[in-house]
């Protein structure tokens, strides 16, 4: 029956099919920003369970056998314009992972993920990790299920990895990290022996209510467009979007240190900058979405450190930070605020993390991950083996699990495999920024000035308008000439902590 | 085969059902919420898509014929529990009245609000009705064209007057307004004459962050559980929840007069407390909803009128408001601000109306919707009828339409119906009152203490938890010994205005 039909009623009811979906899923994003957000205490059991019924049934929608032979059909159809096609390639692939999870799985994994969410934040807040075991115990169980279904070669962990970042598994990564890892070492090595010590200007106290304004007016003199989204404050700052007209980002306030809320919030306005960019006519749509994970790290890496940590943005940031808190600031140069937001050294929290020692936090959780999902390690030995990793590869000691095993969100939403695309997008946003340099789009003296509109508009171009065009390696090399190359961070890294 | 399944399978399949419905109806709210406290300004086309979504789906699931046939068998099983057999009649009820209306029809309707809602906001803060006429006008036209869906008899208007008031008509309410006019009237005149002249000592300059912070601090102390709900700004109050376990108001600043926030907030705190004490056990149920919305209304009035604007309250409250404005509060004494809170005086403002006018500013709508449902009136006539109205029934001229017929958030989301609710709920509301001094609930000294206690628990055992076991008047009867009388009204209003 379907067969008679022609290619444009066909992808017309593709459309109203994905909007519905999308529908659902952007409203399922908005309770899950509120959870984070505002929600009050007490409501979370009803609020797990409003956001399950809803990803059950945009899973339920989109894994609908009648959808999967609308796409079918549609994937025949030489008379769609590219665009159309290349939408129903990726939907059909993305249609055959999803039918792989049982709606019911999908409802109970939704559940899953808002009890240990709300566990982790307790157990944060009494930094205990025993109040959040239990319920990680549950849900790394149900990644391991998922795992299944989704089916893999040689490692359960390929199976999440594949999801995060298309391609990628255990065998390439190893390859990455074994790349990355041994001239990283040896290079902080060099830089942790020869760097000048630096007294942190950021480093003393800067009020709660003061860090707010100065961060949104921030915001206001770097673009961001506050019609099309918002800042609030949450437990772990993080990007989302409702469609690329509502895309908001949360930060965190340490009213110890300015420095952590300010490049926060320049790292989520990259992931922010890149979601208002897709195009909007390809909403709900694949094309309208990001290219991968590792693209989007690589938008907000690059403005969190790239520019973010350049000497002509701190040329530009300084006098707006003493605008702000005067006093704080009496005396402080550029160079000073350079060198201060440059500083490597170990530490233990990863999105406070310099450049330099920031893959082996990733390396770290990209280690724990793989054991656990090979059945090699259990979830109460994680703080042990946690401990022990950032003794061995960064020399420190993780004096609680605040500080250490439960610093990031991402295990009690069941991410697990997520961490490594942090690598990848740092090394995708120096790859990046060189091609900035190159085609002078990105220059110190419009730094210096607060002129980001090329940057920008080049990224529009070349990132954010494609969605999903191509995959993460393809658009790198479309861009750049190269896919993934580590060798081009070493020599950005070198050059900038040795001078 | 249904036939074959035993009440408690086929209640269980309802309950499922049910819940979904509910979960995709509080999501909604939850978007709805954010619409009017957080939504970037450029966002809202995106926005006002999903809500449709979720609000045709909800439609969708509840008005499905297997949904039906289920209400239809379970109808007839007598060994269902009273709850349950309560729940599948109201259930039963609900979907004839839904099945009328098309999921297109509410697809359209829920687009149209979306627009109306935000051309109204645009018309208020440019004080232009012009803004609002179109998307008002697309309105009413839906609302004439449910009407007709709805079915009625006499007039079109009863068909949505039902919707808000179950058994409420044209005729009905002719009485009611009739009844309570007159007296009303006398009473007014004759109080505005007597009425010795105040000073309102709120009526001056208050900072808005220290409002907010007031605000905030007489919740706490009026025993509001933040754990289970929220305050938030917007640009007009509401009461909304989605689930007892989370329930929100709102509320809106005037930086020229501190009363305005603080009793518009103990008004929604009346509502808020109703849907806090709707018992979880029925989340989704009708008998998890409240009982209508003139009872709802009842909860708002009694706390922000009889109990609120009570001698005691004000010597409970003067104190707490002079700690947060001693400055303004210098001198002020309880008599002066009981005074001041209930001076009578024809105003513009429905929300800022006193208890004797207030009933007028309801009627001027209602006449206003009734003559538009009858075609008698049209939209764009709207602010010569309001103005008219205003000058014949209270004396005053109206000096523009966004203090006038723009003032109301109400037709901009399509509540054509709604406003009678009001003075019904007003006039239980005294009557609630009177019930509870004669069964010594409510004491003076224990008001004038801040011991609020007694009445919640009486309130969430009359009221609260029975969600809509009866009817209004029949609840209202259960617990007073009679249904609605107006004369209770006029007593009390007699009473407290001419002493």
């Amino acid at each position: 029956m379907l067969i008679q039909k022609n290619s444009t009623d066909l992808y017309n009811s593709y459309l109203q099919q994905m909007h519905r979906i999308a529908d659902l899923r952007y409203a399922n994003a908005v309770l899950q920003w509120d959870q984070e957000t505002y929600l009050p205490k007490k409501a979370t059991d009803f609020r797990g369970q409003q956001s399950a019924t809803l990803s059950e049934l945009a899973h339920e929608f989109f894994t609908a056998s009648t959808f999967g032979s609308l796409l079918e059909e549609l994937s025949g159809r030489t008379d769609l314009d590219a665009n159309q096609q290349r939408n129903i390639a990726l939907g059909k692939y993305d249609f055959d992972k999803s039918v792989k999870l049982p709606a019911a799985f999908v409802r109970k994994m939704s559940e899953q993920v808002t009890k240990s969410y709300h566990a982790w934040v307790a157990a944060r807040n009494q930094n205990s990790f025993a109040i959040f075991l239990p319920e990680l115990e549950q849900l790394t169980g149900l990644k391991k299920q998922e795992a299944d279904l989704l089916g893999y070669e040689s490692h359960p962990y390929n199976a999440l990895l594949n999801d995060y970042e298309k391609g990628s598994n255990v065998a390439w990564l190893d390859g990455v990290f074994g790349k990355l890892l041994q001239p990283l070492k040896a290079l902080l090595d060099e830089v942790l022996v020869k760097q000048a010590k630096v007294t942190d200007p950021l480093n003393q106290f800067f009020d709660k209510d003061q860090q707010w304004a100065f961060c949104n007016d921030l915001l206001q003199r770097m673009g961001f467009d506050f019609g099309l989204g918002r800042q609030d404050l949450s437990e772990h700052p993080f990007t989302t979007s409702f469609s690329p007209q509502d895309v908001r980002i949360t930060t965190r306030i340490n009213e110890q240190n300015l420095g952590f809320m300010t490049w926060s919030t320049l790292h989520e306005l990259g992931h922010a900058w890149y979601e208002q960019g897709l195009p909007t006519t390809q909403y709900g749509l694949p094309l309208g979405e990001a290219c991968s994970l590792s693209i989007h790290e690589s938008q907000s890496r690059l403005w969190e450190n790239c520019i973010g940590r350049s000497h002509s943005f701190c040329e530009w940031l300084l006098p707006i930070i003493a605008e702000h808190f005067p006093k704080q600031m009496e005396g402080v140069t550029a160079e000073q605020l350079y060198h201060s937001v440059n500083e490597v050294k170990p530490s233990l929290i990863r999105t406070e993390a310099d450049e330099l020692t920031y893959h082996f936090h990733v390396m770290i959780r990209y280690e724990i991950e793989k054991k656990i999902m090979a059945g090699d390690l259990q979830v109460k030995e994680i703080p042990i083996l946690w401990n022990e990793l950032y003794s061995k590869y960064l020399g420190i000691n993780v004096p609680d699990d605040k500080q250490g095993c439960l610093q990031d969100i991402h295990w009690s939403h069941g991410s697990f495999g997520y961490f490594p695309t942090y690598s990848l997008g740092s090394l995708y946003a120096v790859q990046l920024f060189y091609q900035l340099q190159k085609e002078k789009i990105s220059k110190d003296e419009s730094i210096a000035q607060g002129t980001f509109t090329p940057v920008i508009n080049w990224l529009g171009k070349n990132v954010h308008t494609k969605g999903r065009q191509q995959e993460s390696d393809a658009l790198c090399s479309e861009i750049c000439g190269e896919g993934l190359n580590s060798e081009i961070f070493i020599r950005y890294a070198r050059s900038k902590f040795l001078p």
